[in-house]
């Protein structure tokens, strides 16, 4: 122990997380965790955000983790890392770490670096099989544990190193680097008697090492060859980005590519805002079948396809429909790269492709004039009235799917975050053209699709946003996800957030009637007042008439956060619609706004027409 | 094949769950479940209940589990079983499944027969390992399985089946019948392809058999033999009921001892209500060492504890502070009796019972005579105003948890369901008297201890007490823990059911503050406007107006209940509760009705103070 000095556990960990960009914690307490929330409460780089439940504190550490800003992300100022911010959610023992787990599990499938802090109970309870509460009851304390092992890319019982405070120390830091360096969730289980337990404070000296290992020599040297080789061979290679791009923390090398190759470049889906939509040479959204027929043509009759972090799921590929075969692809991924049928392993994304820039950046001119020749201006376009069809209504005044998702395009201004629900929400806002930003701002669950993810995911970004001072927050959610998850509205009011959340009202679960059942009574959800739900949540802080304990009111409420205003819109035609997108005091989102935005029952993004044929298809009853 | 006739999996599996007395399904729709929903729909002996999300759809099947009622229970008309209903909840795969499973550890924990259906990809989709969205984006297709195995009695794949219909309707018999038996979850996965495999209608000719297993022979008689020797000798004993009496179907054997003995008797909190708590040889609630003195004296001083179905949790023995020796207890369990420190396996409660009883009655004048001169009068009193102390304000109209529970006592009517969160309520209402009632009505969650499971359960034993004819259903909730799951008052709503809510309005997680941090801000919760939040839940069926699908529209709807009038109420003082409890038209409950009830900050239950001190103490930091 250098000079002696020592530091408590759960500040150590504390102050790591910090280090891995946490600002904010969140989580729900319980009588397992109560003296580690002492511990966020009083540090000095991290505060509390209690959440109203623990799929909600997942689902927002979720966003949190999912938010880029410049100098992370590989955007402007790079660090080492080139990552964004880790997510933690704390929760207690059983009933709280088991309510959080779908969340987690959607950071595995999505790779997004969360940690989740279970409180447990102390080490000598646990070690006598005591029938506690929040156990099982037959004495297993580490069926939980097991259980969040297989959503987790690793897990720490600290536990284990009751007697071994550098044990502890280094099994702290070997876990949260393997997190954040693969964006997986790793578990945490933290006993209340190991909570105060000293550590040497000389731990926190050395910083993680989070620089990407360097590549196998070799490999890299012959993988550059190769790649170098194809591209410049190729007629009419196309850059496709996808979601791996943002999570490795490879941006700014994707867009030196795109700039330097003069090449045309495409998002998938879950790449979606990863290169600037704006930029002359990017092209659209490529998702398989369900791309827009001069996309689709484009992509698909190029002579190669360079890859960048592709994670090609159904959803994001529209049921594996690409036609492009892998002898004319390049993939590049965070530890490989696969040029045709070979793999190089041990080469990297973020390693090799500022040299294979630097390699074909000669061409440069020659070309960005073919690809100007070849892309038409990618725009934010509003549908004719006959596109619309039906769902313009008798009038042409409803607002339609095909006509919302450019308008909201329209408004949108760089920076701003959107975040949209799984369902119409996701499918539908593919088609908005993202305003010129610096940093992805576009944030939907496509892989894992956990419907009401979005209000929790709203929160964690929003909070994120504020950190950062990004651009305006805005949610897109139906009304039948909403439903899941909606109390946290509540928490974006207390912690003064001013989200914008458009509410598509279409009386049920669309995505699903899409999928199966149109007529189907289970496709239905109950119809809820939205402006009084609003109003619910934003009742002032109240001093109880009945008296109590004023001295502890006044002291805990002491930091607390201004609340938020909150304003409610009801929008059922374009001329309303318009009305408030122009309106400045609605631009300023300076409070609070919910819009709740009639749609027509039945009517659907042409995105999840397609992607609903083909799972139907495949999920034959 | 007997006749050659068919019938589909799906509605195999539903006709089971109908012979055991489920008669709602709940859960929520999902793109992997939908043909299942479809045969629920269609089924002629069930229903289908939407939820809002599927933690609320496991906590209402554990509620619907957990209610008991006459024909089932062992309660006037012994059905086989013995048992009330088993609750069932239909999820999808990954991102509906995982959001449960807090509700079902909580089944497992306090033993409660829910069937957790969770609909899959289809069978090839699975073989091919694809990458489809609600994967971890890994191909593992078990993850989740393997996750739900840790808190399930037993488990199905009916993917394991596809070329088996034998097996695949011998497998689901089999879970069943275990999951009934030991009173435990099942998880039962059903991919696509499979609900509408094709199974032998024969299938369902012989029923399920549940009735009780006979003992091992000679344990029996030797068992019996020291256990009626052990109470004839006995100079004062008494008998202590607990959970597994109410979960394992022997209330009517219960009841019948406390009758043909006269000895007195007494309730843990997990066994709350299993007694009725107006027969004269009711002596109180026993919880260690927070046990009122002159029940803890009675209890302890006791040469012979005749415990039925102890579950020695720490909640449920206030830290497991029994001054009882064990040399001087007989415990009956389900499969096991053990006298002092012998134990005798194969020998059941529910076959042992009535031969004890059958042995003893004998004693029955003398013994009942003793008990009258031992016994207190078990009543709702109200407390003193220098009982109440400062919780009552300064003018002694504020509503003090000491005056509380007596004064509900006294308002609640035989065949009431009371629902109490754990929390001030779970501890407050140990100490309301039920009123005469010939079935269990009495429901918390002590060991698994979840906050927010009550609103859930609220909705299931809602349901199943409408489905039985019985009486008015009333949740006892704090407004921190109503945060965690509150939009299932919106399901009550659209269902037509009509629960008091009470809500225990005190700024906070009150137990949590009693257990640590009292003036930490971790501890407060957004203020909400619970009238406001009502009505917005209470919205009625909006035809939207910007037209669509009006066929569609009319046909999901077709088969609605009327949703329920709903009623709000705010409580400050003494005199407004009292003025709405003796108010005719809210006696009736025929509205949902949610009132409100402001009460002091750090006010709670005595038995909560004494808990919370030990707990303090285990749990040091």
């Amino acid at each position: 122990m250098s000079q002696g000095k020592e530091m408590h556990l759960g500040n150590f960990l504390l102050s790591r997380l910090a280090e891995l960009g946490a600002k904010t914690i969140q989580g729900v307490p319980g009588d397992y965790n109560m003296g580690f929330l002492d511990q966020i409460e009083d540090h000095p780089q991290v505060r509390w955000c209690g959440n109203a439940n623990e799929l909600n504190a997942a689902y927002s550490a979720d966003g949190y983790a999912r938010t880029a800003f410049p100098g992370h992300n590989g955007l402007d100022k790079t660090t080492t890392t080139g990552r964004g911010k880790v997510g933690v959610v704390v929760t207690t023992f059983g009933v709280g770490e088991l309510s959080a787990l779908n969340g987690i599990a959607g950071c595995f499938a999505e790779r997004l670096p969360v940690v989740h802090i279970v409180g447990t109970p102390s080490t000598s309870a646990q070690g006598d099989h005591a029938l506690l509460h929040h156990t099982l009851g037959d004495g297993r304390f580490d069926a939980f544990e097991e259980m969040s092992r297989k959503i987790s890319i690793a897990s720490v019982r600290l536990g284990d190193f009751k007697d071994d405070a550098t044990g502890a120390v280094t099994a702290i830091d070997r876990a949260l680097t393997v997190g954040f360096r693969q964006a997986r969730p790793i578990y945490i289980s933290l006993p209340t008697d190991l909570v105060n337990m000293t550590v040497p404070a000389s731990s926190l000296e050395k910083k993680l090492s989070l620089d990407e290992e360097a590549d196998d020599a070799d490999a890299g040297k012959a993988c550059l060859e190769e790649v170098v080789s194809r591209i410049k061979r190729a007629k009419d290679p196309i850059i496709l980005v996808d979601a791996c791009t943002i999570r490795h923390g490879c941006l700014q090398e994707a867009h030196q590519l795109v700039n330097e190759s003069g090449l045309p470049v495409f998002s998938t889906p879950m790449g979606k805002g990863a290169i600037d939509e704006t930029h002359p040479q990017f092209g659209g959204i490529y998702v398989g079948t369900n791309t827009e027929p001069a996309i689709k043509e484009l992509v698909e009759s190029s002579d190669l396809i360079i890859s960048l972090g592709a994670l090609l799921s159904d959803f994001n590929t529209a049921n594996f429909s690409y036609r492009t075969p892998r002898s004319n692809t390049i993939e590049f991924h965070s530890t490989r790269v696969m040029v045709g049928h070979a793999t190089y392993q041990g080469v990297s994304m973020k390693n090799i492709l500022p040299r294979v820039t630097s390699a074909i950046s000669g061409d440069l001119s020659k070309r960005l004039a073919e690809t100007k020749k070849q892309l038409n201006k990618y725009e934010n376009r509003l549908p004719s009235r006959e596109e619309e069809g039906e769902n313009a209504g008798p009038d042409g005044q409803a607002i339609s799917q095909e006509w919302l998702w450019p308008r909201i395009g329209q408004f949108l201004k760089p920076s701003d975050q959107i975040i949209a629900e799984t369902g119409t929400s996701a499918f539908g806002s593919l088609a908005i053209r993202l305003p010129g930003s610096k940093i992805p701002s576009f944030h939907a669950q496509i892989l894992w699709g956990s419907i009401g993810w979005s209000v929790g995911a709203c929160l964690g970004i929003s909070l994120a946003s504020r950190e950062e001072n990004l651009g305006r927050v805005m949610l897109f959610v139906g009304d039948g996800s909403l439903q899941l998850t909606v109390q946290e509205i509540s928490t974006m009011v207390r912690e003064g957030l001013t989200p914008i959340l458009f509410v598509l009202s279409n009386e049920g679960y669309e995505i699903e009637r899409k999928i199966h059942g149109p007529q189907r009574s289970y496709n239905n959800v109950a119809t809820w007042d939205h402006e009084k739900l609003l109003e619910s949540f934003a009742d002032p802080l109240r001093d109880s008439s009945v008296g109590g304990d004023r001295q502890n009111f006044k002291e805990s409420h002491e930091h607390d956060i201004k609340p938020s205003e909150t304003k409610y819109y009801a929008v059922k035609t374009k001329k309303q619609l318009e009305d408030l997108l122009n309106d400045e005091a609605f631009n300023k989102a300076d409070k609070l706004q919910l819009v709740e935005i009639y749609m027509r029952r039945g009517d659907a993004p042409k995105a999840l027409l397609g992607q609903a044929k083909t799972t139907q298809a495949s999920n034959r009853y």
